[in-house]
Protein backbone atom coordinates (compact mmCIF):
# COMPACT_ATOMS: atom_id res chain seq x y z
CA UNK A 1 0.00 0.00 0.00
CA UNK A 2 1.76 3.50 -1.11
CA UNK A 3 1.93 5.91 1.34
CA UNK A 4 -1.02 8.14 0.81
CA UNK A 5 -3.30 5.84 0.02
CA UNK A 6 -2.70 4.50 3.41
CA UNK A 7 -3.03 7.83 5.36
CA UNK A 8 -6.21 8.15 3.39
CA UNK A 9 -7.30 4.62 4.19
CA UNK A 10 -6.83 5.87 8.37
CA UNK A 11 -8.89 9.06 7.87
CA UNK A 12 -11.24 7.27 6.58
CA UNK A 13 -10.83 4.85 9.70
CA UNK A 14 -11.35 7.53 11.87
CA UNK A 15 -14.52 9.00 10.06
CA UNK A 16 -16.08 5.27 11.08
CA UNK A 17 -14.90 4.27 14.43
CA UNK A 18 -17.65 2.35 15.04
CA UNK A 19 -17.42 0.11 11.68
CA UNK A 20 -14.17 -1.22 13.00
CA UNK A 21 -15.69 -2.87 15.92
CA UNK A 22 -18.17 -4.64 13.74
CA UNK A 23 -15.72 -5.13 11.08
CA UNK A 24 -13.06 -6.97 13.60
CA UNK A 25 -16.41 -8.71 15.12
CA UNK A 26 -17.52 -10.00 11.56
CA UNK A 27 -13.90 -11.19 11.15
CA UNK A 28 -13.60 -13.31 14.16
CA UNK A 29 -16.46 -16.11 12.77
CA UNK A 30 -14.65 -18.96 9.96
CA UNK A 31 -17.98 -18.79 8.21
CA UNK A 32 -17.94 -15.27 7.53
CA UNK A 33 -14.79 -15.27 6.85
CA UNK A 34 -15.15 -18.23 4.11
CA UNK A 35 -17.87 -15.78 2.41
CA UNK A 36 -15.47 -12.53 2.16
CA UNK A 37 -12.88 -14.71 0.93
CA UNK A 38 -15.35 -16.17 -1.66
CA UNK A 39 -16.86 -12.29 -2.43
CA UNK A 40 -13.32 -11.42 -2.90
CA UNK A 41 -13.27 -13.64 -6.20
CA UNK A 42 -16.66 -11.21 -7.18
CA UNK A 43 -20.25 -10.27 -6.33
CA UNK A 44 -22.22 -13.73 -5.89
CA UNK A 45 -26.21 -14.61 -5.45
CA UNK A 46 -26.86 -15.72 -1.98
CA UNK A 47 -27.55 -19.01 -3.49
CA UNK A 48 -23.89 -19.13 -4.95
CA UNK A 49 -22.37 -18.15 -2.06
CA UNK A 50 -24.57 -21.25 -0.18
CA UNK A 51 -22.99 -23.72 -2.52
CA UNK A 52 -19.99 -24.87 -0.14
CA UNK A 53 -21.53 -24.01 3.21
CA UNK A 54 -23.27 -26.95 5.39
CA UNK A 55 -25.44 -23.97 5.98
CA UNK A 56 -29.51 -23.44 6.07
CA UNK A 57 -30.36 -20.46 4.47
CA UNK A 58 -31.63 -18.40 7.19
CA UNK A 59 -28.23 -19.29 9.12
CA UNK A 60 -26.36 -18.15 5.85
CA UNK A 61 -28.54 -15.17 5.68
CA UNK A 62 -27.80 -14.34 9.37
CA UNK A 63 -24.11 -14.09 8.59
CA UNK A 64 -24.61 -11.90 5.18
CA UNK A 65 -26.40 -9.56 7.76
CA UNK A 66 -23.50 -9.34 9.88
CA UNK A 67 -21.37 -8.71 7.06
CA UNK A 68 -23.52 -5.85 5.46
CA UNK A 69 -23.75 -4.42 8.69
CA UNK A 70 -19.82 -4.33 9.24
CA UNK A 71 -19.80 -2.54 5.91
CA UNK A 72 -17.59 -5.17 4.74
CA UNK A 73 -20.12 -6.94 2.58
CA UNK A 74 -23.28 -5.11 0.57
CA UNK A 75 -26.13 -6.87 -1.30
CA UNK A 76 -28.98 -5.99 -4.18
CA UNK A 77 -32.02 -7.58 -4.76
CA UNK A 78 -33.21 -7.82 -8.11
CA UNK A 79 -36.46 -9.45 -8.73
CA UNK A 80 -35.77 -12.63 -6.31
CA UNK A 81 -32.15 -12.70 -6.76
CA UNK A 82 -30.13 -11.02 -4.15
CA UNK A 83 -26.26 -10.39 -5.05
CA UNK A 84 -23.30 -9.87 -2.63
CA UNK A 85 -20.59 -8.15 -3.28
CA UNK A 86 -17.35 -7.24 -1.14
CA UNK A 87 -16.91 -3.60 0.09
CA UNK A 88 -13.06 -3.38 -0.58
CA UNK A 89 -12.41 -0.18 1.42
CA UNK A 90 -13.74 -1.22 4.56
CA UNK A 91 -11.62 -4.36 4.37
CA UNK A 92 -8.59 -1.71 3.34
CA UNK A 93 -9.34 0.41 6.62
CA UNK A 94 -9.78 -2.97 8.77
CA UNK A 95 -6.41 -3.75 7.33
CA UNK A 96 -4.97 -0.15 7.60
CA UNK A 97 -5.24 -0.16 11.64
CA UNK A 98 -3.36 -3.33 12.19
CA UNK A 99 -1.28 -2.43 9.41
CA UNK A 100 -0.39 1.37 11.09
CA UNK A 101 0.59 -0.60 14.31
CA UNK A 102 3.02 -3.42 12.93
CA UNK A 103 4.32 0.01 11.16
CA UNK A 104 4.90 1.68 14.65
CA UNK A 105 5.95 -1.38 16.05
CA UNK A 106 8.97 -2.26 13.55
CA UNK A 107 10.04 1.98 13.73
CA UNK A 108 10.40 1.13 17.96
CA UNK A 109 12.57 -1.70 16.79
CA UNK A 110 14.39 0.10 14.33
CA UNK A 111 15.08 2.35 16.77
CA UNK A 112 16.13 0.24 19.65
CA UNK A 113 18.48 -1.50 16.80
CA UNK A 114 20.45 1.67 16.43
CA UNK A 115 20.71 2.50 19.66
CA UNK A 116 22.30 -0.96 20.76
CA UNK A 117 25.00 -0.78 17.59
CA UNK A 118 25.71 2.93 19.07
CA UNK A 119 26.23 1.68 22.53
CA UNK A 120 28.36 -1.21 21.20
CA UNK A 121 30.72 1.38 19.31
CA UNK A 122 30.96 3.21 22.01
CA UNK B 1 5.57 -6.84 3.31
CA UNK B 2 7.49 -9.05 0.85
CA UNK B 3 6.50 -11.81 -0.69
CA UNK B 4 8.70 -14.35 1.01
CA UNK B 5 7.35 -13.29 5.03
CA UNK B 6 4.27 -12.63 3.46
CA UNK B 7 3.81 -16.68 2.66
CA UNK B 8 5.53 -17.19 5.85
CA UNK B 9 3.15 -15.71 7.64
CA UNK B 10 0.08 -16.87 6.13
CA UNK B 11 1.33 -20.60 6.52
CA UNK B 12 1.87 -19.51 10.35
CA UNK B 13 -1.60 -18.37 10.44
CA UNK B 14 -3.05 -21.79 8.76
CA UNK B 15 -1.43 -23.76 11.54
CA UNK B 16 -3.58 -21.37 13.77
CA UNK B 17 -6.67 -20.84 12.28
CA UNK B 18 -8.49 -21.03 16.06
CA UNK B 19 -6.34 -18.08 17.31
CA UNK B 20 -7.71 -16.09 13.97
CA UNK B 21 -11.05 -16.05 15.53
CA UNK B 22 -9.54 -15.40 19.02
CA UNK B 23 -7.39 -12.32 17.33
CA UNK B 24 -9.96 -10.56 15.05
CA UNK B 25 -13.04 -11.04 17.93
CA UNK B 26 -9.83 -9.25 20.64
CA UNK B 27 -9.50 -6.64 18.44
CA UNK B 28 -13.42 -6.12 17.69
CA UNK B 29 -13.52 -4.05 21.27
CA UNK B 30 -11.81 -0.17 21.15
CA UNK B 31 -10.36 -0.21 25.05
CA UNK B 32 -8.47 -3.63 23.90
CA UNK B 33 -7.54 -1.80 20.15
CA UNK B 34 -6.37 0.96 22.46
CA UNK B 35 -3.93 -1.55 24.89
CA UNK B 36 -2.60 -3.16 21.61
CA UNK B 37 -1.64 0.62 20.27
CA UNK B 38 -0.05 1.70 23.56
CA UNK B 39 1.87 -2.08 23.68
CA UNK B 40 3.28 -1.32 19.91
CA UNK B 41 4.71 1.71 21.89
CA UNK B 42 7.00 -0.98 24.28
CA UNK B 43 6.17 -2.92 26.79
CA UNK B 44 4.01 -1.72 30.20
CA UNK B 45 3.37 -3.12 33.48
CA UNK B 46 -0.55 -3.21 34.12
CA UNK B 47 -0.25 0.16 36.16
CA UNK B 48 1.33 2.04 33.19
CA UNK B 49 -0.89 0.68 31.19
CA UNK B 50 -3.99 1.48 33.08
CA UNK B 51 -2.90 5.25 33.48
CA UNK B 52 -5.24 6.39 30.28
CA UNK B 53 -8.15 4.27 30.76
CA UNK B 54 -10.98 5.19 33.30
CA UNK B 55 -11.49 1.13 34.40
CA UNK B 56 -10.80 -0.49 37.45
CA UNK B 57 -8.20 -2.50 37.88
CA UNK B 58 -10.24 -5.56 37.26
CA UNK B 59 -12.21 -4.77 33.99
CA UNK B 60 -8.77 -3.97 32.34
CA UNK B 61 -7.30 -6.90 33.54
CA UNK B 62 -10.18 -8.95 31.49
CA UNK B 63 -9.50 -6.83 28.83
CA UNK B 64 -5.47 -8.19 28.77
CA UNK B 65 -6.59 -11.79 29.62
CA UNK B 66 -8.63 -11.60 26.04
CA UNK B 67 -5.85 -10.24 24.36
CA UNK B 68 -3.62 -12.67 25.86
CA UNK B 69 -5.90 -15.52 25.45
CA UNK B 70 -6.20 -14.41 21.37
CA UNK B 71 -2.01 -14.76 21.30
CA UNK B 72 -1.87 -10.73 20.33
CA UNK B 73 -0.47 -9.95 23.94
CA UNK B 74 2.06 -12.04 26.11
CA UNK B 75 2.64 -10.68 29.90
CA UNK B 76 4.75 -12.16 32.85
CA UNK B 77 4.74 -11.49 36.01
CA UNK B 78 8.22 -10.33 38.22
CA UNK B 79 7.72 -10.16 41.63
CA UNK B 80 4.58 -7.70 42.28
CA UNK B 81 4.75 -6.22 38.60
CA UNK B 82 3.07 -8.05 36.09
CA UNK B 83 4.81 -6.52 32.54
CA UNK B 84 2.35 -6.77 29.62
CA UNK B 85 4.02 -7.16 26.07
CA UNK B 86 2.83 -6.89 22.03
CA UNK B 87 2.94 -10.05 20.37
CA UNK B 88 4.06 -8.71 16.69
CA UNK B 89 3.63 -12.30 14.60
CA UNK B 90 0.17 -12.47 15.63
CA UNK B 91 -0.67 -8.97 14.30
CA UNK B 92 1.22 -10.11 11.23
CA UNK B 93 -1.04 -13.04 11.19
CA UNK B 94 -4.05 -11.01 11.38
CA UNK B 95 -3.15 -8.18 8.50
CA UNK B 96 -1.94 -10.78 6.36
CA UNK B 97 -5.43 -12.79 6.24
CA UNK B 98 -6.78 -9.41 5.31
CA UNK B 99 -4.36 -8.43 2.93
CA UNK B 100 -4.47 -11.58 1.15
CA UNK B 101 -8.10 -11.44 0.38
CA UNK B 102 -7.46 -7.50 -0.39
CA UNK B 103 -4.91 -8.42 -3.03
CA UNK B 104 -7.05 -11.13 -4.62
CA UNK B 105 -9.51 -8.76 -4.99
CA UNK B 106 -7.15 -6.06 -6.38
CA UNK B 107 -6.00 -9.22 -8.92
CA UNK B 108 -9.30 -9.78 -10.06
CA UNK B 109 -9.75 -6.07 -10.45
CA UNK B 110 -6.90 -5.54 -12.70
CA UNK B 111 -7.79 -8.74 -14.77
CA UNK B 112 -11.21 -7.51 -15.34
CA UNK B 113 -9.44 -3.95 -16.55
CA UNK B 114 -7.36 -5.96 -19.19
CA UNK B 115 -10.69 -7.49 -20.31
CA UNK B 116 -12.18 -4.18 -20.46
CA UNK B 117 -9.73 -2.67 -22.13
CA UNK B 118 -9.24 -5.45 -24.93
CA UNK B 119 -12.95 -5.60 -25.83
CA UNK B 120 -12.26 -1.71 -26.23
CA UNK B 121 -9.92 -2.38 -28.86
CA UNK B 122 -11.80 -5.25 -30.75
Amino acid sequence: MTGIAHRQIVSLMDKFLLDLDRAFSALSDPTRRAIVSRLCEGPKSVTELSEPFDLALPSLLKHVRVLEQSGLVSSEKTGRVRTCRIEPHALQATEAWIHQHIAGWEARLDRLETHIDRMKRN
